[in-house]
């Protein structure tokens, strides 16, 4: 169903993230996965399942939020010194579409790497069986670097 | 763990919001629970479990915004005209303290009911194991009334 | 037409609030008037006048927005250390009705004072000649302190 | 100081924005002036003076907030029906840099326009004297189309 395969132009970067998404009970729960890691950008998916559902049938806001949030995280991962971990200070998402079966694919991108503060945005896509690409939601995120404690 | 009987004044009321609960796949997969419904109010709780979780062991984001999400749609709804359900049009949420263990209480309130755009707030707290509640997040909601389609 | 006497409990934290007030050209220009001044609560006035409308004749959206900013603002710089100024890193504000005539007022409260981020909630009420309130619009902001520079 | 000449492909359409624009107290207060106008997309800019500052020198962020609020709604007016104005919901905006002389350009673009609400962004940057551009604020603000009154 899903011929994406896991890439990165730094294995270390890579690595880093994918460090910290195996350790995401949530997203695990949720099947989302790992698509891309570049310095600033990260994409992450989610295929169509019951337990990311809203009462209509549809993909749910609140899995499309998490979805948007984490991948504008590690986004933001990215650019942060190694020895940091980060956390979401607040986000706003729009949902412009609603969408039923297939995947999203979630895109961050870091707009602004303060030193304590990082702007990122993401832009959540769906994807249907045939492979046809619909806007689904935007979301503005506000990141903090943190400590890592792990 | 949790002695709360779900309550409301209004049984209508409650299985109007109750029929949709049970309806959202992700809810039910994150064990959120419908605490109370009453006009312009609603409450729902999140236990803390490993799938709730994100990289450092504390609640996530994500579920979070899923549950605020979720709580101020509901309120929303208890206002909506008996035919509509509502969907998110948009929603902001301030991260303000991280939490571990215990459960999340989830408080949404309708802050202005418009024929075409409702507008709510959810608070969402964290109850410790021994009681102790703190604040967790603040959400900022824009919720439409949608024709039912089940 | 408008008997509020300026006031704070505490008139370090007032000429505090006020000393940076006063320097603010934007909020002179638009006749905004520091209300009253409590350790993590602000109140700033806005009266109706030509240069605060929009394109139909209400309160514009941007001054309403210019006034909540900096009254969450305010709040969060009574909380902040004395050597310090504060600045907005991002808000959300959702408009609940549109007012003409009359002014607004908007209060300001400090939600959670972090070291390196304050968030802070604006409401902003419209009080009509008459004296009746009414909501006009909800703000959810972020606020870091910074060094002061004068 | 700005040798931007007003443009529009479509003379209707910048006579539409144009005829709304300068019908707003606020904007032309603040000297803010209609760059461009094309279907989903406005640019407006907003020179530096002493009118738009905050108590440190720089812009404000209520002036820069306003600018980008207004530069989004026109951007979803271009795509309104014609007999509709339109009325911003909601918006959020976060801040990326200070910026002190020279002037700002913001530039609107409809996302998704629906029918009862349209969903844009607003990008603004600073240009200082020598033409030199950099990050300013970015915006996702929600709005409605609404019956015009005048």
């Amino acid at each position: 169903m899903n011929a994406i395969t896991p890439t990165s132009s730094d294995p270390v970067l890579w690595q880093r993230v994918h460090g910290s998404f195996v350790r995401q009970g949530l997203m695990l729960h949720l099947g989302a996965r790992l698509v891309s890691v570049q310095s600033g950008r990260v994409e992450i998916e989610m295929p169509y399942a019951e337990r990311v559902t809203q009462q209509q049938g549809v993909f749910h806001g609140g899995a499309i939020g998490a979805l948007a949030d984490i991948t504008a995280g590690y986004a933001a991962l990215t650019v942060a010194d190694p020895e940091f971990e980060v956390t979401t200070i607040e986000y706003k998402i729009n949902f412009l579409a609603a969408h039923q079966g297939g995947r999203l694919l979630a895109s961050g991108e870091v707009v602004r790497a303060g030193r304590r503060v990082i702007v990122a945005t993401a832009h959540v896509a769906h994807i249907d069986e045939q492979g046809q690409r619909k806007d689904c939601a935007i979301m503005q995120a506000t990141i903090a670097p943190v400590p890592k404690t792990y």
